[in-house]
C-alpha cells in the first residue's frame, strides 16, 4: 500500500483498518453512532450517511467530545484546505460532514487556508498564486452552507501576526528528528516545510487563547492529514491545552479506481471539479469511471455487475444519501438489469445537481466572505 | 578557538584575521577608510574611532555600497537585537557605529527585534518575556540617538503578518542540510529554530518589497551573526534582490579577559549593563577588570603595565574616542606612572558619563518609540 501522508500521491487500494492500527485511532462503532444519532434527532436530522456507510470511519476522543458537550462544554470545529488549485468533489466530502456537525451541535467552525503550506511544498507554485487560490477556495467552503455567524475563515499568510507567535510556541517543542520520522523529511527538505506543521497546529489552540479558557476542539479530516495532528496531540498538553479530538474519513477514490483523487497526480484528467459544467461532468464520468460491468451486454445481463469495484457505484455511496435508493441501484446492477452506462448516468444525474447548487451558492458567498474572514492588518 | 556563531558562548582570544579567511569577508583597508572619511567630512564628521582602531575590521561589498551611493543610489541600514535581557555595553558598539553611518550617509535604519529567536533558542525564556524585553531594549536602541524620522523598529512576533510571507519565500530556498552545516543544527534542534534564519533575512528585502524597487542594504553587525547573512547572500539573488552588504565589528571583550560578553554565560557577573548606576559600574570595573599591571606597586613603577592584556585599557580603545588622550594613557601606563587602579578609574570616568547620558535619552525615548514602531494590527 502507498504511504498515507499529507503530501503523497496515493494510488491503489487503501487498507483503512490497517491505518486505524498504524495511526492508533479508534474505529467508529455502533455505540458512538447511536450517540451521534441521538444528537442529530434533537435537531430533526438523521445520522449522516457518511457515518452509516463507514465513509467517516475512525476517530480520536469523540467520546470525550460528546461527554463534554453533554455537560454543557461546547467544542468547536476546525478543518482546513491547502489551496493549490480548484476544489474537486473529494474535497467536499469532509466539508459536507463538517457542515452536518455544525448543524447538529450548533458550534463554531474555524477554517484554515494553508497558502504557506502549498507554496512551501509545491516547487512551481508561487505564493501569490497560492494566496489567490486561498480566497477562491474560501468561496467553495462557504458554498457548502456553513452558518456565516458561526464560521471564521483565515488565510495563513494574511493572519500571521496572530498565527506565527502561537506557531513558535508549538515549534519549540518539536524537533527535526520527529518531523523526519512522522513526515519522512530529509536534509533536502526546505526549512519552511519543516516548520509548517506548527502553523497547522495553531487552530487547535487559537480559540482557547482568544477566549482565555480551554475549549475542546474537534477536527474532521481525511485520514492523510493525521500525521500533523499526531504531533499536535503530543505537544498541546505540555502547553496546557486539550488534545484536539478528530474524526476521519476515507478519500473519495478517483473515478479510475482506488486511491486518492489528485489534481496534479495520476488522476488529474478524471477529477471532477466543482467548477465543471454538466457536459464536462458527464464526459468525465462516461470516459473515466472504472466499470464493474461485464464485457458484453449479454454477459452483463446474465451475471450482473460488481458494485465493489465499480466506481460509479462507489461514488454513489458518497453522493446518494438515500439508503433505499442506493440498495435498489445495487440490486439492479448486480442482477444485470442495470447496465454500466446506465449506472454512470445515474451518477451524473446525482452529482450534477449537487455541483449546480454548489456553483449558485458559491456566487452568493462572495458577499458573505468578508464577514467571516479573519485577517490581520499589515502596518505597511 | 571557540566556534564563532550566533549562539556560542565565546571564550578566549578570537582570531579575527582567521574569521576573515574562514567566513570569506574582506578586511577594511586604508583605501576604504579614506573613502569613508571623505563622506564623513561632508557632514563635518571624522572617521569613526571604531574604524581607526580596527574595531570595525571586516566587510562585504562596502565598495559597491559606496559606488552606488556616489551614483545617487542610497542604501539603507539594517541591524537588530535578540532581546533576552538588559542591554550591555557590548551591544552598544555596533549601534553607535550604525548611528555614525546614519549621520554620515543620512539613510534609513530598519531595526529588527528578534523576540522569536530568543524564545526559540533559550529553553527557559517565555515568549511573553522575550516580547516584553524587545520593547524595553527598543528604548536602548533609540537612546543611541538615531534619527526618529529615518528609523523603523519592529518586533518579529508583532510584525509577522508582514514578515512571515517574505520569510517563507526565503525558507523555500533553504534546506535543513545547509542550516546544519552553517549553524551546526542537529536532529534535536527545534523546527522553529531551524526556520528562524529566514525571519532574520527578511529585513534584507523588506524595504525593497515595500518600495517595489531594489534598494541596497548595508548591515553593521558583530561578526558572530555572519552565518545568517552568508545564507541570505546566497539566496537573495535567486529571488531577484541584491545581496546585502555588511560591515563587521569585533566583540567588546568581557572585563575578565578575551572573548565575547554574555549576560548568561561565563562573564555574566562582570558584564556592565546600560541600566547600571555609577556605583555598580565602579565596583564591577574595580573587581573584574583583568589587569595588565605588575604584582606590586614597586615592580609596576619599574616595569610598567601591559596594555595588550589590560582590559581597562582595552575597553578605553572602544569608549575613549580621543586618539591623543588614549595614546597618553597608554604611555603613562606602560611607563609605570599610571597604576592599574588609576587606569581602572579612568575607564570608570569614561563610561559612567556615556551610560548616564544613555539613561537620560532612554527615558526620553519612551515618547519617540510609538512613532518609529512598525506593528501589524491583529484582527482578533
Amino acid at each position: 500500500m502507498t504511504k498515507v501522508d499529507p503530501w503523497a500521491d496515493i494510488q491503489g487500494k487503501v487498507d483503512y483498518d490497517k491505518l486505524i492500527k498504524d495511526f492508533g485511532t479508534e474505529k467508529i462503532d455502533q455505540k458512538l453512532m447511536q450517540r451521534l444519532e441521538q444528537h442529530a434527532k434533537h435537531k430533526g436530522l438523521g445520522l449522516h450517511h457518511f457515518l452509516r456507510r463507514g465513509i467517516f470511519f475512525s476517530h480520536r476522543d469523540m467520546k470525550w467530545i460528546l461527554d463534554e458537550y453533554e455537560k454543557g462544554n461546547k467544542f468547536y470545529l476546525y478543518t482546513g484546505r491547502g489551496p493549490s488549485g480548484d476544489v474537486h468533489l473529494g474535497h467536499l466530502v469532509p466539508w459536507m460532514f463538517t457542515k452536518w456537525l455544525q448543524d447538529v451541535f450548533d458550534v463554531e467552525l474555524w477554517f484554515q487556508m494553508t497558502d504557506d503550506e502549498k507554496f512551501l511544498f509545491k516547487a512551481d507554485l508561487s505564493l501569490e498564486e497560492a494566496n489567490r487560490l486561498a480566497y477562491e477556495n474560501a468561496l467553495d467552503v462557504l458554498a457548502v452552507g456553513f452558518d456565516p455567524k458561526k464560521t471564521k475563515i483565515f488565510v495563513d499568510t494574511d493572519y500571521a501576526a496572530t498565527l506565527y507567535p502561537l506557531a513558535i510556541q508549538i515549534a519549540k517543542r518539536l524537533n527535526f528528528t520527529t518531523t523526519k520520522a512522522v513526515f519522512g523529511f530529509s536534509g533536502e527538505t526546505n526549512v519552511g516545510a519543516i516548520f509548517y506543521t506548527s502553523m497547522q497546529s495553531v487552530p487547535c489552540i487559537l480559540p482557547s487563547v482568544l477566549a482565555k479558557r480551554n475549549i475542546p476542539c474537534l477536527i474532521p479530516y481525511a485520514i492523510d492529514q493525521d500525521a500533523h495532528f499526531r504531533i499536535t496531540r503530543d505537544i498541546l498538553p505540555k502547553l496546557g491545552y486539550y488534545k484536539p479530538a478528530a474524526i476521519h474519513c476515507r478519500f473519495l477514490p478517483p473515478l479510475t479506481g482506488p486511491g486518492k483523487m489528485s489534481t496534479t497526480g495520476s488522476s488529474k484528467d478524471s477529477t471532477i471539479f466543482v467548477t465543471d459544467d454538466a457536459k464536462t461532468i458527464r464526459k468525465k464520468v462516461m470516459r473515466w469511471a472504472f466499470s464493474g460491468g461485464k464485457d458484453t451486454v449479454e454477459e452483463h445481463r446474465k451475471h450482473g455487475g460488481n458494485t465493489d469495484v465499480d466506481m460509479a457505484f462507489q461514488w454513489l455511496t458518497y453522493f446518494e444519501p438515500d439508503d433505499e435508493k442506493l440498495a435498489y441501484i445495487k440490486r439492479q446492477y448486480e442482477s444485470g438489469e442495470l447496465l454500466s452506462g446506465e449506472l454512470k448516468q445515474i451518477l451524473v444525474d446525482t452529482i450534477v445537481p449537487i455541483i449546480d447548487e454548489h456553483q449558485k451558492r458559491r456566487e452568493a458567498a462572495r458577499k458573505v466572505l468578508p464577514q467571516v474572514l479573519l485577517k490581520d492588518r499589515r502596518h505597511s
